[in-house]
């Protein structure tokens, strides 16, 4: 292959990567054609470089766990647990926001030992801030900390879903995960500022 | 037909919707031959009272809703807000652990409007309680009331998650659900006893 059709090959690859997280962070169902006409190439090309349907949409989840986990590997995580959480939430949300209905499809493409694994490595992020809150009493240890974890999740899916029925709007969304992160995290009792 | 006949017959149906709704509660892609075994009857007897398996499933899950209802209607929401919401929540977690993948089982054979009809019936035994909470200063007011019926919904659905999935033991769910949701509906700032 001369060096001129490997450079069109690539940006081939990456229109179609493109194309297909736009395409599935709306609609989780779309189809292979649809991905091909947004990213601007034939199905033809498309199924050069994409085997099946499900191999483009596990390389588009990977790339975007990839981009997540540096973008939350980029959040400064000392200082104060509850301002440090803050940013994290903040952070979470607006990689939910962007990536959107994406999880779905990943869950309807991927194995989901595999999916399980890839996402797990992202809630570990959180552990070790959260550990350290409960140390220092900025956040309530009478829960475990599993559940915690858990509900942090939820809570951000929670919101996703609100902001796609119009419940809550999108600008406010941020805000109101954090508010409801935070409270959830104060022991009965105690007060925060 | 005879009286004896008849009898059979609602017997039979008995025994049918029992079956599915433990089969369903515990795997919501269930086979009817399996639903058809553990009721004790014949795959034909079964497709003679039920014309398809989505036919059945939506009679288990409209008898679970109207079921869930009664239950929810039973419960005494005077008094303190906090209080009720307990005693609400408690009922809820309940049910939530009796039907468990139901729901899911209902998502996947009801057609969608139907099925967001009579989840959202369920959800405005909720409404009154939180409003009347939110004028007399018992939960937060700074966020909206869409937005927490979303959460108290969500905390229930993390809680069996988290059950199924083994992080939390289902004896202690309804004690985090409790704790995590009053916490949500505290105001930062304020204190709760």
């Amino acid at each position: 292959m001369t060096t001129l059709k490997r450079a069109d090959a690539r940006k081939n690859i990456e229109s179609i990567m493109d194309a297909a997280t736009t395409c599935l962070a709306r609609d989780p169902d779309v189809s292979v054609a649809e991905i091909a006409k947004v990213a601007g190439v034939g199905r033809v090309t498309l199924y050069g470089h994409f085997e099946s349907r499900a191999a483009l949409v596990t390389q588009v989840v990977e790339r975007a766990i990839r981009h997540s986990d540096e973008q939350l590997g980029a959040i400064d995580l000392d200082g104060d647990p509850r301002t440090a959480l803050s940013r994290l939430l903040e952070a979470s949300w607006q990689l939910t926001q962007q990536y959107g209905a994406l999880i779905v499809a990943a869950e309807q493409s991927m194995p989901h030992e595999q999916f399980q694994a890839v996402h797990l490595g992202l809630l570990d992020r959180w552990k070790p801030l959260m550990e350290r809150g409960r140390r220092d009493g900025s956040f309530r240890d009478d829960q475990p900390l599993e559940w915690q974890l858990t509900l942090l999740q939820s809570v951000l899916h929670a919101a996703s879903g609100a902001v796609y029925r119009g419940e809550i709007k999108a600008s406010e969304a941020g805000g109101l995960v954090d508010g409801t992160v935070q409270a959830a995290l104060t022991a009965p009792g105690s007060t925060r500022g």
